[in-house]
């Protein structure tokens, strides 16, 4: 399928972080906008999916609708992405901003490859067409065990228990093996150590690339 | 990408009809219809785009929406093809029956592909995720002229003015291109004939498929 050319002549600077929920990705988000700012950058915190009005319209559709088929659901994923991509991303870092995103096409292939009918290899297929071939500089995975994860959140059992262990551990499996799988791009970092440890290691990477 | 495997053992036959509008697809979809039942078949007419509800939420999207980048839009008709593949025509087939689908992925690749950023083979390929390789077993491409489509549409002259000869002339060059690289499944007729001689072409083709 073929991509858009990458503009490598753009000044920005595309990150990602990546993880189950509750490992701290919104946190160090912040931490990294205001290392940046304090460089004088403009910084773009964004999320996916539902970055657009058009995402949360179809977000919307595929919660609320009817039952979507799977290969109607993957499209519909890629489609958000493919506007989220088109309409914040690379405007933001064809203007020499720095983009942070909250999940991206790693936690497609996490979550949404590996059933019943699609492969990894229609996911990431999809996600190349829809963002144009547009990946991160460098992505972050915050990794952590399911039981730090349920020590820490001790407010909100609720979340994890609805979830349940084995879909947290095959999760971050996936997203363990995609960082082997793409090692230059991931980094892993150890999400059960202090908000600050976690901060300073990224702190240590970033540094080097901007 | 990978498809779904084909199952070439549903008794079931899928047709599809293109053309430009106005070349009088939906009158021979009912000629088939009747020829169909009077076998004892059961014959499912549908359409594209909007042959589902969700098709129709998608359409929506893209009509009264903001505007949506080209890719994004792509991936929403090939979600609307997907779920209609999945949730109309494979179980009708799978019952045995006949499918006759008013515009399918050639009308995709004739009005979609070729503009600024997306291939024909982009196209192609995003149709072969969304229906698993499910392609007609046979289309009929309805085949006619400017100045034909002009005079038979007296009534209605609104409809062509605004599209304007050029755009028709090139979506019938792109139907007559498609059907020659893809002569085995193809049968252009031209629609200029009286729709009962453009019945009898079609009749005496499809007598030999059915």
């Amino acid at each position: 399928m073929e991509t858009l050319k990458l503009n490598h002549k753009h000044r920005g600077l595309f990150l990602s972080l990546e993880g189950v929920d509750g490992v701290g990705k919104s946190t160090q988000a912040e931490h990294l906008r205001a290392f940046f700012e304090a460089q004088d950058r403009t910084v773009v915190i964004t999320r996916e999916p539902g970055g657009t009005a058009l995402g949360v319209q179809i977000r919307r559709m595929l919660l609320h609708g009817d039952d979507v088929s799977p290969r109607a659901e993957a499209l519909l994923y890629a489609a958000d992405r493919a506007h989220h991509v088109a309409t914040v991303i690379r405007p933001a870092l064809e203007a020499g901003h720095v983009v942070i995103s909250d999940r991206y096409i790693d936690s497609s292939l996490a979550y949404q490859a590996g059933g019943r009918e699609l492969s990894q290899a229609d996911i990431r297929e999809l996600s190349e067409f829809a963002t144009g071939g547009l990946w991160p500089q460098r992505t972050y995975v915050l990794d952590m065990s399911f039981e730090a994860s349920r020590a820490r959140l001790t407010g909100e059992p609720d979340r994890l228990e609805s979830a349940g262990s084995a879909f947290f551990e095959r999760t971050r499996e996936a997203f363990l093996r995609l960082a082997r799988q793409d090692a230059r791009r991931c980094r892993v970092i150890d999400a059960s150590q202090s908000v600050e440890d976690v901060w300073a290691q990224i702190h240590a990477d970033v540094e080097q690339l901007s």
